[in-house]
Order: C-alpha cells, then structure tokens, then sequence
C-alpha cells in the first residue's frame, strides 16, 4: 500500500518543517520533499491513498513506555488511595479473579484510547499476555509486551511464573510481522525474590529479551530495602547483574545521586510516569538529573487505575509542567524535550529506535496527524509549543501504524470500536461495587 | 424558552442521581424529576426543546475564577520563561500596543474555547473592557469583568486608571441581563500603589462591587514585600482594610500560616491556578491548608499564555494530583472536592454561589452535558472520578448559561466560530517572530 500525506508540517523531536510531502510505501516512509501542487490530490490515483495535510501537523506516534493496558477495566474503581493499600486491598484481590477474555476486551479499550490519543506503540506488563498479543496483532499497534512475574522464591511458584514468560517470549517475540516484542517483567525487587531476579536475566541473555520493571517507585519501597539490605532498590538491581540486560525502570521517583549513576553507567531506560506517581502520591521523579546524568527518560502513563487515562498529551504536558514547578526553573524541560521524551526516547526505552521515533526517510510509518485549526490551539505560532502545552486528543484526526492506517478522520478501522465498547460495559458490571 | 433534558445523569458538587428530568424555564432550572417514559421525547413539542440526556452526565458549569482572557493572543508566544522575566520581557512591551479590537476578537476565540470545555462563567482582568463586555454579552456567557490597574502612584498616571475602572463600572455592572458584573481590579500589591490599593477600596466600597487581584504569586513578590514593608504582601493588603470588602486573591501560592489565618478571618476568597502556577514555576499552593482554614478556594485557568489552555477539566485534574503529590497525601483533594473548587466554589468566588454553582431547582440555568460512552471514560464505575480524573472536552456535548444553548451537540450557537478562528489567523500575524 501506498500513501501520500499532502502538504503538511512535519514536527518531530529535532525539527519543525512546514509543507512537506510524506511517501510511505509498505511499511516505510519513502520520501519527504517540498509539497507539490498537484490538481486532483484529494482522489484515490493508482492505488495510492491522498491524505490532505494542509492546516495539520504530522508527528511520530506516541510511545507509552509503562503501562498495564487491561487495568482501563479497573479505571475509576478505586481513587484516592496509596500505592500500598490500593494494591494490596483494591487492585490484587480483584485481579485474581480477572479472566482471559477480560483482558482481551479491555487491551482493545485500551488500544482504542490510546490510538485516539496518538499512541502507537506500548509497552505492557501485565497477566494472560497471550490475549493481549492477539489484541494488539488485530489493532495494528506495535508493542513490548511482558508477563509481569511475581514470586516469592523459584520454588515456590516461581518456576511456573518464568516458564508463562518464556513461553511467551517463544509464541510471540517479533511476531505480527515484527510489531510485537517480548520483555521478562519482573514485577518489581520488592515482589520477586533474588533467585527469582538471576534466572530472568538468565533468560533474558539467552533468549536476547529485554527486561521490563518497576523500580524504586516510593518511599516505602525504598526504606523496605535498605532495612532487608542495606541498599537501595537500584543497587540490588545492579548487584544482581541485572543491568547487564537493557533493562526499561518504570518509575524511579526515588534516586538518590549514586542510583542516578548506576542507571546512567548500565544504560537503563527510564519510563517517567508523572500522572500516575501524583495521583498515588508517590514523589517526583528528578527527571532533570536523570537527564543531565545522561539516562534515557522516557513517559508512561501507567496503568488507567491510577492514572485515570492512557493520554500521552497529557503526560507530556504534565512531565514538563511538573518538572518546572520540582525544580523552581521555569525552563526545565521545555516543549520540545517533553516532545522527545514521549517519541524518540520512548523509542529507545523499548529498544525500537532503528526503526521509530522519528518521521525520517528509512524510518517504519508510524505517523499521527492533528488539526490545528482549533479554538484551544490558535494562533499557532509554535506548533511544538501549542502540542506540548495546549493541545488535547480532540484534534488527533489520523494514526498510521507500519504503513498501516489505524484511525482515518476520527475513525478506527482496526478495532469495532461499538463492539468493544458494548463488550466493556457487559463484562464490567460483575465489577460494580 | 423551555428546555427539558430527559433522562440525564445529575452531578454537582453534592450529588450523583441517575435518571433524571431537568426543566428549564426561562433562565431557571424549575424542575428536577425522576426521568418519565414519554414516546416523541426527540420532537420539539409546543415550543419546547428537548434533549436527550441518556449516557450523559449533566453537572454545573465549570467556573473559571481567574483568566486573562484575550491573551489567548499570546499562546505559545513566550514559554519556558521565569514570571519576571515573562512579563516585563515579553508580555508587557507586547501589550503596550495592544488594540481593543484585538481584545474582542480573541476574548470571543477564548470564550469559544471555555464554552467547548465546559466553562459557562468567569473572572477575567484585562485592558480594554468594553471590548470584552461586549463579546461576553453577545456569547452569552457569565462574567466578573475588571479593569486591570497599574499604577505607581494616584497623581501619576492612577488617577486615569481608577477613572477606567470605574467606568467600566458604571457601563456593565449588571449588564446583559445580569450576566456580567464588574470588580475592581488592583493588578496586585507590587503594581499599584498604596494609595491607589486605597482608592481601590473605597470605590468597591461605594459602589458595592469586589475587587479582585494577584496575591502572593511568587516568592520573589513576597520577600519583596517582607524587604519594603516588612509584612507579607496578605498582611500588607489587610493592613490597607483591602479585604472589608469582598476579594478575589489570584494564585496565594507563598502563603504562611498567618497569612492562612488571616485570608480565612476576611473571607478571602482563593483562585488557585495550578498548571500556570507550574508552568512559571510559581510554586505549588498550600490549598489543603487553606480549605482546612475554611478559605473558600476556587480555580483558574489564568491566562493561556501561562498555561496554555483555558480547559477546566484539565484544571480540576491538575489541582486534585498535585496537591496529592505535594502533600504526599493520596487522599488530598478527592475528585468531589476538585469538582467543587470548579464549580460551587467557583461560584462563591465571583459572588454569584446565590443563583449557579449547583444544579438545582432555583438555579439558573448554567448546565454542562457530558457524553460518557467514550473510550477514555468506560467503562463508568463512578462518574465523578471519570469526569475528574479520566474525562477530556472532546466529550462534551451541550453548554446551557442562563437558560440559552451555547454549544448544541457540538456546535457553538452565540459563536461564530469560523469567523473567530479566522480573525484569530489575521490579527496574529503582526506578533509572528
């Protein structure tokens, strides 16, 4: 398949040009040249599909970094708690329970959202992640996707934890025509235990698998392990040679100076999810340290339970906003690193920026348009700014996906979106309190 | 005019009931029944319009305490820049030759982007009033209306100041059926003079309107004041009897215990404006503090070029997670509370909790629809948290103020919004660097 996308302004995290031509062919994109006139753009001319871009923006497809997709099951069913008691009374009690078809269901919903927000790339944690990837082959999004591991001891029920994730590695790792990647998540060093956190990055090394885990999410958390080790949550990582795998750290709100150079020295990814880590109550990441150590920092939005929505708009907007006001410097994170921070770098953080992150020529087509004629966005005088700062999902009008277009005018044409949502709405009301 | 929304789901800052008839007559709500089955409910029947209210919420508009609004003109202008720095190097040389019309066209794009969010009221202070009286009248939105003074002396250039404000005054208080009312606005305790603060006061006296001002915005105002004074710029304006008479405080973001103690004893009323106050890096305002003092606190948007939106649904998320965060407290500012701080206290900020601010029988008619079968809100365990914590203005559907439909199923009435849209083109161009 073909498609052109007709005079429009290319924005990404290094440049803004206006007037450009898009060609992506299969799954690439082609060419980018001045735009041409050319009477008869708006037809469908040999195959090749027009795609007007005049008063519209294209930029790359959002990269949520941590989420736990299915939990838009859960959104609104318990606000206003700490991490602790959310998840210990709320959330795990009504996750054992949780059923393959659910998960299924609600990664759709999820998907759904996400595409209309202008994501177009994941990564999950979560459980029956079988279900999901067979969501995420019929949407057309691309994802790292990984069985979030919890376990005691390998003896206990840790060995059939890891082998739910090796399988998972087998059945789906570069499947869906290579949209889909597999990572080993151990959920967190608090809820797996060491013998648990060697034989992951074992099979991490043999199987070429990326790692993807919470790390040093709150205070609790942190204190936990100086008391049982005498070290930080980033130090046992490190002393576990877990680091030794390129590992995505979802969180990290709290480092100290020493954690900071250990991330920075192992290349560990950071997935910063500022919504979610104010909603709990967590902390502030220091982002800006992070960065200035040199850590990739990538946006999540985390799960929709304590988020409550998978908007990557919003959490560029937070992430630089909430930056500014922790740091005192109204110039901490400006526009166009909140920008970064949600594509290129998000593309790293899941280990896919060969191929994403940027609108280049070489590059997989994963493009999102906006209209900015908006009343929220006008005047447009700096079109990164009116992204980052101002703007919000109602003006995603298309997603494109590896070539692949997953939204049109406001229109899903992967998922059966009344479908879903009905399904949402029957499978929910066991839920009801 | 009568209206009847069938079926809605009711939300104020009180309540939640599902499956109800609101009546609207005239400009007031005059019933609030438990929904009827009635066939050709679609048709207008004998003059009276009908809306479907099924899978909608139905709740207060939202009252935004604190906006600049025609410097919708400056959005995206000058970002990521210091308070100071923003105002005297970018915004004030740019405002020194503002023109009026300009002021109407952008205060009419600003209201059409409140009304698309769910805004139906608010406070606003700014220059070139009449031209803001003027397109609030024909918008049909509510507004407390003030001429922003500056000056550093009554025998300087105050005395024409105060003759400006008082005009406005005498033109509009009351005006457009009692939609608009005029304050008195001080710029703020380091703009204006003593002796002007005092004029101020006894023109609000006389003349029985409020005044409305900045207040304790950012650290170097307060240490300025505690350097020049040696009182806090709170204990400066009740020093001057200011509060006598009923004040709107912008921001109150450097506010000590006594300063606390002191805005509660006056019944200062507390626009607090988060995401502005984060993107200058202002500060995080001590609102759970405050509200524990009994301080009515309300919230704004303040001016898009601070902000850079005029979204309330994106305010109400923003003040409920960061005091969270900054409190370190997940149970600070529930979602009910945020939706009171944007509605009833809102209300009582600008003097008008009297007749709006709640959705009741008596009311007027200021009244928000809600579609909530969306894929970012389902799947609708609790609609509060939704609106609050998941909801975006692409869901809003229908704005009622006073009885009159704003925006019908998406399309704003009173508006003439691609005219708007292209006068916000033209007039932009002269800014354009």
């Amino acid at each position: 398949m073909r498609i052109i996308i007709k005079n429009v302004t290319l924005v990404d995290g290094l440049r803004v040009n206006e007037g450009c031509d898009i060609d992506i062919k299969d799954r690439l994109i082609t060419r980018i040249s001045p735009a041409k006139v050319n009477p008869g753009d708006r037809e469908e001319l040999n195959g090749v599909q027009i795609i007007d871009g005049a008063g519209r923006l294209a930029f790359p497809g959002f990269i949520n970094a941590h989420t736990h997709l299915s939990m838009v099951l859960f959104r609104g069913l318990a606000d206003d708690l700490p991490l602790k008691e959310w998840l210990e009374r709320e959330i795990w009690p009504i996750e054992k329970n949780l059923q393959p078809h659910e998960v299924y269901w609600f990664a759709l919903l999820g998907m759904a959202e996400m595409i209309r927000s202008g994501t177009t790339a994941f990564a999950d944690m979560y459980f029956y992640m079988d279900e999901v990837a067979r969501a995420v082959e019929e949407s057309g999004m691309r994802a790292l996707l990984a069985y979030g591991i919890i376990a005691e001891s390998y003896n206990a029920h840790g060995r059939r934890e890891l082998e739910i994730a090796r399988n998972l590695i087998t059945d789906w790792h570069g499947k869906a025509t290579g949209r889909i990647n597999v990572a080993l998540a151990p959920h967190s060093p608090y809820t797996c235990s060491y013998d648990i956190l060697e034989k992951t990055r074992d099979i991490a090394v043999s199987t070429g698998v990326m790692i993807h885990t919470h790390l040093s999410e709150t205070t609790d958390e942190v204190e936990r392990s100086y008391a049982e080790r005498g070290m930080s949550p980033v130090q046992y990582l490190a002393s576990l040679d877990l680091f030794s795998v390129p590992t995505l750290a979802a969180h990290c709100v709290h480092v100290n100076e020493a954690d900071i150079a250990l991330l920075a020295e192992h290349n560990v990814m950071v997935a910063y999810n500022p919504t979610s880590n104010a909603k709990l109550a967590s902390g502030i990441a220091p982002v800006v340290q992070m960065k200035a150590a040199g850590v990739n920092v990538a946006l999540g939005t985390d799960g929709a339970a304590s988020n409550n929505n998978l908007d990557m708009l919003e959490e560029m907007r937070w992430a630089a906003l909430l930056q500014k006001v922790a740091t005192k410097d109204p110039t901490a994170i400006p526009a166009i690193e909140a920008l970064r921070m949600a594509t290129c770098n998000g593309a790293t953080a899941i280990g896919i920026n060969e191929s994403v992150g940027r609108l280049s020529v070489g590059k997989r087509a994963d493009i999102v348009l906006m209209d900015i004629d908006k009343v929220n966005m006008l005047p447009s005088y700096d079109y990164i700014s009116d992204l980052v700062y101002a703007a919000n999902s109602q003006a995603i009008t298309d997603v494109i996906v590896d070539g692949q277009i997953l939204m049109s005018q406001g229109h899903l044409t992967t998922i059966d979106e009344e479908r879903v949502k009905a399904k949402a709405r029957e499978l929910s009301v066991r839920y009801r309190k």
